[in-house]
């Protein structure tokens, strides 16, 4: 997986993160299940980003849960500090989304760690339905069409 | 509130649990949330010890969410430690009832923490309702009567 | 206790917190222990916006550790609402103090929650000693004195 | 990555869980976060049925801090559903180790998800060292051999 941050894929958004003791382990860093907790909260805000709420999502029946999910730890962080989660769509399969991360120190350059989610989409008798158009539009950042 | 050992409500159920480092945080103890984490790992075992699950209750139409919670900390429990969560029910409402908790160490003697839960009786419609009598029954350890 | 919001101790922070996924329970609404953790981002804002950081606390060998905590649970949050949390110090103690919490809806008006949490005031060696002045002062929000 | 059940690495631990509310999210089911809390929980059940614990481990001034962690959700848990953790390692590095994981509905066979996560091995200075052979004795199962 090539994370390298100059290629990352666009739209992206940056959810800013103050870490909190509730997210500390006793080795004094950010437990390492929390860092899948951040890249939630930064999808929720990619998709707010782009016009919608995942809520909004799920009400009109289209549902993505996690299929898969990977982190790569690098530089621990620490109770107190401002992190940065950077978040974009790296790929399309036709009932699948990979959404890649990037978590990064206040000084947005010092990379803390990497990770990927990948989606299915389902529909709300849980099947596997193709991505509608109206979402991938929205994701890719694609202005909607004239009517 | 008291939470003296010797008058603790009948019945009673003792649940052990490993602290993981996941419940510690940066001061190397188990994080002051995660102690109503446990508690409401103990009340389902409460009610599993009584023969049903909560599962069951709320597929009765009941449901039981918490109107207060408090704690009062004494001694930090650590990465590793085998604790036991002891729970039982101190008082009932009408449309409400409260359990009790103590936390103590794996020698069952020394006391880390107590604690208290109230709880609402709620219909599927949100509705207080008052407690049905197969639950008091049935979580006071009652016997079922004969048909 | 009295959490009445026209009487809300100063001074204040208001911390504006987005609900994650992962904050959420089988019940559709914010896990209850969960409020505990926004009281913990809630204090860490507090003390930042008095001009010091919970770290830097206790880097100075003060350690503040949570004696009891509260949480009174009026009224649920869901996903992506955003909340916030209010929090003021309302009684000092020798060697202890008690900050109160509320919680709010995006409007600020509607009252989700409320609660309290009482820390003892420890050194480096684990043992209650006064409120040292400097942290009284800063935690007032009274201008540090002239030399 | 190969996690199939007939060639799952020996010695292997296996740790029952039982699913909380607190574990659970909006959708139902067990939040994808909590996976990689169950994979730590079964690696100190892995350590102590060896017959040390993790904390021993530290106090030997060796720490195992996760590199990597992957995991692939097939089948969702619900709450109070008895889960088994299956743990063992899978490779070893001169500086590291691979933890495998498969997560089991209580029947044993219906497998719900499987994973992996990657330690490197430090020193209490921080810095990669080799594995001391007294751990990969031990984590391997093999007997201690004659003074």
């Amino acid at each position: 997986m090539s994370n390298d941050p100059k290629s990352f894929p666009q739209p992206e958004s940056w959810l800013p993160h103050r870490v909190s003791y509730g997210e500390t382990d006793a080795m004094g860093v950010v437990y390492y299940a929390q860092y899948l907790h951040f890249f939630e909260r930064s999808r929720s805000l990619f998709i707010r980003d782009r016009g919608m709420s995942y809520r909004e999502v799920e009400s009109r029946g289209i549902f993505l849960p996690v299929r898969e999910a990977q982190c790569r730890y690098r530089s621990p962080a620490r109770f107190d500090d401002l992190i940065w989660v950077r978040v974009g769509i790296r790929e399309w399969g036709r009932a699948s989304m990979v959404f890649v991360y990037e978590i990064l120190a206040e000084d947005k350059t010092r990379l803390l760690a990497t990770g990927m989610t990948e989606h299915a989409c389902l529909n709300d008798e849980n099947r596997p339905v193709g991505v509608p158009a109206w979402l991938k539009d929205l994701f890719s950042g694609t202005p909607p069409s004239c009517p």
